[in-house]
């Protein structure tokens, strides 16, 4: 087990009527006039942002609005927002939506008191460790932005889709997350928010680091849950219960505790954000087509912990470890499919990708190798995006 | 899944060498002068003490000793502390040892600000709000204090041994976790320890809130981590990995995340608490003896979570939930033997236990009916007083 450090000070209300709670918690912290952000329609269409609003005057709390955050959120909208921020004087923000517009509101909570360019955070540049405070109400369970210090943001120009990455500065204050503001989502994008926290969860767990027992052991009860209730709510989208547990596992999965004291890889990630910047996928669908692709490598390279993966979550029993690497993979192939996640370029609807172009992109925004489990040079990721292909 | 709120705002610091961060963590939440509280002579004998103090200072935080808190801690020390504390104008505590020092550095900091006797907040006349900031240099991982929002203090006037609990008014600031300073727990000690964590998370499982998965996976993830570690510190006190496993274990059993979602037992506490009180053994012993005992009788009355645990955590494979039930009970009692724990009254030493006595005060102490899990009598609590003579 590495040294490490662990702070997660984001308060959870958790429940039915959880977003009634969403003046008390802005008062609690002092917020006094807020930005909130919003994605699409359904926000306003169900009447959650009125709810939301009306909130917030009983509790004496203003606000303006920026709304229109979409998918694979770009950073155009962050300016706007910073500048509507700084000319309205708003001293938090509150993300109602799933993670595009809690990490939109994250990088403008921390460019509103930054002089420059918001993006040097982004590209590296500065350690970010001041930000306005962010307050959630979830209505997508799958980023895990309501519990983790980070944010995703792509830059337009040159499709830079780059994840930052903070202990605490973007950690959100609070958090509120009612499962039955869960019940509409569209049946795929609930199954990709179930492959995209299964997937916070492999780049900690798929790890060299030894002795890491009661992480890993935290680690796969989280993926035992989620692959217990990801059928329930695919058949029964109003199932409270399992939408509960969902919800809650996509939290978990993302808050670090699945991570503590290990190197972490992170490289599906890295090589999806590849794909859904050229081809805006949905991140979730993208990540269910390159992990099998990507766990395939791995057992003909470094096979142990995919087949700890498949002995312990999926149950299978063979010896030797890249055959049980092998049979896990098959395993959880099979549960993506049972979601009705594409699990190969093909079935994500790129009947050709430009391999080439991803591997450049990848590596120019991440370097010459990347990944902690087994590093990559672009000879094995151009292999990895091949066996995505299929 | 019920409605929840988890707030857990500690800063973990983990890993080799984790104390020598004491004042740069003091620093950071602006402790100037504090109220270093510590045991017996053990954290003065190896050096601890002195170089927690030398951080201090060398930080610029000037500080108060209070030596010499014992296990079970009592609310005279605390009351001391407290006139120490204000006479010496303190901002802070900082705890260094286990569950018996924090708790009482908690007591002390409730106490200080507040104008009456501080036994009103842990005999629940008052719910604590504010405190003084208290850190901790964890020594000994069982209590799991460091991480929870919880005090345990008896009042020796008709020995009531209380525990209050807070969301997180009583959350330590920050907690350095460094493994290598429980290579020199004695075996008792440590097994005890390791007790204590397992009864933190059985009084969270041991519900009938149904629909609980991820809670339940997770509580599983750190009892199965704790089970398979815990040989390895007892076979190797020094196994820096054994201990850093079970030193995060213990953090998680008690920081709130295995119970999240769930009505609570606690039953298992409240028993031993009356015997550690009465007899003044070892907290975690106690719960060796007490808790086989009460599963036993739930094998008999309410099998099916005892069933779950005997399965999912021992692999035991009756389809019977009691035959199941009872497995289970039969492989932990045999680990808790395995541990050189003692399994009934004889083993603690008591040959002859006052059971009226016990029962008496109990249901005083918590009233007519007690549990979550199976709400019990003073019939019952005597029935499993009785199972656990042996």
């Amino acid at each position: 087990m590495d040294n490490f450090t662990f702070y997660t000070p984001t308060r959870y209300t958790f429940g039915r009527g959880a977003e009634e709670k969403v003046g008390e918690e802005a008062q609690r912290i002092g917020m006094k006039r807020v930005m909130v952000v919003y994605g699409g329609g359904s926000a306003v269409r169900s009447g959650l942002l009125g709810r939301v609003e009306k909130r917030l005057e009983e509790a004496g709390i203003s606000y303006v609005e920026l709304g229109g955050i979409e998918p694979n959120p770009t950073d155009p909208k962050v300016y706007e927002g910073i500048d509507l921020g700084r000319r309205e004087g708003i001293d938090g923000l509150i993300a109602v939506g799933g993670g595009s517009v809690i990490d939109t509101a994250k990088a403008i909570a921390l460019g509103i008191p930054y002089d420059g360019d918001f993006w040097d955070f982004y590209a590296g540049r500065l350690v970010a460790t001041t930000a306005l405070p962010v307050g959630v109400v979830l209505t997508i369970p799958a980023a895990g932005s309501e519990g983790s210090g980070n944010s995703v943001i792509t830059k337009l120009d040159g499709l830079h889709k780059i994840s930052l990455r903070t202990e605490s500065a973007l950690r959100p204050k609070w958090a509120l997350l009612n499962p039955e503001l869960t019940f509409t989502l569209p049946p795929y994008q609930t199954a990709s928010g179930i492959a995209d926290m299964m997937a916070h969860i492999f780049e900690r767990y798929f790890s060299t680091t030894p002795d890491v027992e009661i992480t890993d052991r935290v680690a796969e009860g989280v993926l035992l849950a989620i692959i217990e209730e990801a059928p329930k709510v695919m058949a029964h989208p109003d199932d409270y219960q399992a939408r509960a547990n969902i919800m809650w596992s996509g939290t978990l999965a993302h808050n670090g505790i699945c991570g503590t004291g290990r190197r972490e890889d992170w490289v599906s990630h890295f090589m999806e954000h590849e794909i859904s910047a050229v081809y805006g996928v949905t991140h979730g669908a993208g990540l269910a087509v390159i992990i099998p692709a990507w766990m395939t490598f791995m057992a003909d390279h470094r096979p142990e912990k995919i087949a700890q993966f498949g002995r312990r979550v999926f149950g299978v029993t063979s010896h030797d470890d890249r055959t049980a690497a092998f049979e896990g993979i098959e395993a959880l192939t099979a549960f993506f499919r049972s979601l009705g996640l594409p699990v190969s370029f093909a079935e994500l609807g790129i009947k050709s990708p430009d391999i080439p172009l991803l591997v450049k992109k990848l590596h120019e925004n991440k370097g010459a190798t990347i990944g902690g489990y087994y590093p990559l040079t672009a000879t094995e990721t151009m292999e990895i995006y091949k066996l995505a292909v299929r």
